[in-house]
């Protein structure tokens, strides 16, 4: 008698999901450190230690009944303006309070912007490699995901192929810059093409096609590649961020959806994501962690361990003979699979307790995920794993 | 090009919301000690000591990165097992920790639930004074808000007219006791009625109706009241609970679903519970607060307060001559407007500077609500302006 939508997304277990919960199986029989599980996007450095003074300084100094108590529903006024000072330094930009929409999280900030976007019968383009939640969250909009195929030398995008997705359906497109999966970042010159296509597009189909820039991992950006600002090169863009990875705090569930006063009919899209907030249950984000971010909104964890991480990677297995893009940023590189079947090769790898995603689970097959988000020796310990995997199939 | 149900529901201010910023603005004016503001049910005690002392234990003691860690999406294991041990003591049942789903507070898990439970033109019944959300929230899950209109003498169930709207579309129920904006508590008696009555139509229309109990008022129970626990009475009870009122931690967003074992299909009513938390982007509730949540489940903050504040108004505003019902718990008392349009009355409470929220929009006109979690003063402040609407009005 239940939904069966519903029921289908509580019953289907990720791939990345049974991964993990098979690597703690397998830990129990043969001991944690000889299980090399490289499966979850769970940051692995503390949080700067001035999240733990701010929390103590808030619930010292506060009123609790203030602290804890309801903010207004889009956050609390003082936070906003904190956070879009920020932003105004960081990107040069004049950011107010009232265009931030504090959110539980990216995930909670996608539902708004797409329940605010879409109508039924509109679609939503992404770009394949893509974080598969985007498919449950535009079905939630009663939207289609129309997914653009990756561009798997540089992990740009393939303008013809998103030329030939646009339609007068298209009510947003999704980029997510520094990618997850494949590590890259769009350099500006394809955010300008990207810029310009939506721009034309926008006009011959009389509607504003608006870009969703899911951007949690802007900040984990290697040698100095720049992470350019949307918003500054396309009218019509919404930001949605997440402090999860900046700051590891995945799990207190904060970030904001920011729209910006320029974006078509910015006052009713602000509206409209505040009330898509209401429709789908979310009264504030958490209040003690509303303070929290907006007092450390400047500060990052110490992310210069998954730029080493990631060099180390990268040199051994390009060594051992994968072909590896080059990762920009994230805490994930995307290697190719040694055998066109990703899935097969993830499982070769799971029999010698190596535990890698299937590029297919992220509509990219032939290529596998290593989120590399994990202590060092776990890294050294599963490189002779990595080289055996290569002597048999490379 | 925004959808209209999202801009809708962002544009509408409460009749609630406005009142509340009204008396903000005339704060401004006329000093905050000459406005009764009665519009927001807002806790006003402090949450009890504990939740300080354990917010500052958690971030001396625990690992940042598993404090601050994505949970299982129903919430962490330990924490569930504990909340779970408090409700098998407390109610004298067997509840595990893998029935419980934690939530973004009892909004986040009602929407869960009405997701979970509803098909595209099912039925959810309410019973008035409800909870205006309610309609949003069920609108969201697809479905049909049937009102079941209000008992005025005691504000228990109008049964005759339960009956006439319960039919084979009908999903679920809604019950929420103690009731917003009643104060009233439903009777073992009503509950057992309530119970049979869904027992003999749920083998009638081959379905069954699930109940949900909404009940973020339980600990907020007077002189003693019983506040029945409905899963003993009937199978097919989902419970939805909060901390918000208990621990007075509205802000932080924490409650969950309870889907007892024995509720029919209870392991596909969770799943969909999940699923739907899934797909409305409820990633887990906050990390720190799901640990403070299980660590002060079995406190409350100082609730002796409202069960003063209510017998000292109940009192003061029947010797003026309202016909006020026995507040039964709650932070709310529900008197008969003096006249039967109960928004015009509420008018000429705000002509004097006192807010107090018509009943009509709690699908209950004649009454108007009056939320008592406010310091004592402003009762005290409050009683000559009552005494003058009685004077002019009784």
């Amino acid at each position: 008698m239940v939904n069966r939508d519903m029921l289908a997304y509580g019953q289907a277990r990720s791939v990345i999901r049974e991964l993990f919960e098979y690597g703690r199986q397998r830990a129990a029989v043969v001991g944690e450190e000889h299980v090399y599980d490289f499966s979850l996007g769970n940051p692995s450095v503390a949080p700067p230690p001035e999240v733990e003074e701010t929390i103590r300084r808030l619930v010292s100094e506060r009123d609790p009944c203030a602290l804890h108590g309801y903010t207004s529903a889009p956050g609390d006024p003082a936070v906003r303006e904190r956070i879009a000072a920020s932003l105004s330094r960081r990107f040069g930009t004049v950011c107010k309070g009232e265009e931030l929409y504090l959110t539980c999280g990216a995930a909670a900030g996608l539902c708004c912007c797409l329940c605010a976007l879409c109508q039924p019968g509109d679609e939503v383009i992404t770009f394949a490699p893509l974080f598969p939640e985007y498919g449950v969250f535009i079905r939630t909009a009663g939207a289609a995901m129309k997914v653009c195929p990756a561009e798997t030398e540089a992990f740009q995008i393939d303008f013809a192929a998103l030329e030939a997705l646009l339609s007068p359906k298209t009510a947003a497109v999704i980029v997510n810059s520094p990618n997850n999966p494949s590590g890259a970042v769009y350099s500006e010159a394809t955010l300008k093409r990207l810029a310009a296509l939506l721009e034309e597009k926008s006009r011959a189909f009389g509607r504003p096609v608006y870009l969703i820039s899911d951007e949690p991992y802007r900040e984990i950006a290697f040698a100095g590649t720049d992470v350019p600002w949307l918003p500054r090169l396309y009218r019509d863009t919404l930001v949605v961020y997440s402090w999860s990875k900046s700051l590891s705090l995945p799990g207190e569930r904060i970030g904001y959806v920011y729209v910006p006063a320029q974006v078509t009919e910015s006052a009713q899209v602000y509206a409209a994501v505040a009330g898509a907030g209401r429709a789908l249950g979310y009264v504030c984000a958490p209040s003690l962690i509303q303070r929290l971010a907006a007092a450390c909104c400047d500060l990052t964890a110490d992310l210069t361990v998954y730029e080493e991480n990631a060099r180390l990677l990268t040199r051994e297995l390009r060594e051992m003979g994968y072909h590896v893009p080059r990762p920009q940023g994230t805490f994930y590189l995307f290697p190719r699979s040694p055998i066109p079947d990703d899935a097969a090769f993830s499982r070769a790898a799971q029999a010698l307790d190596l535990l890698i995603v299937p590029g297919s689970g992220f509509h990219c097959p032939g290529h596998v995920r290593i989120a590399f988000c994990v202590p060092r020796r776990r890294i050294e310990g599963a490189l002779p794993v990595f080289r055996a995997l290569a002597q048999r199939y490379l």
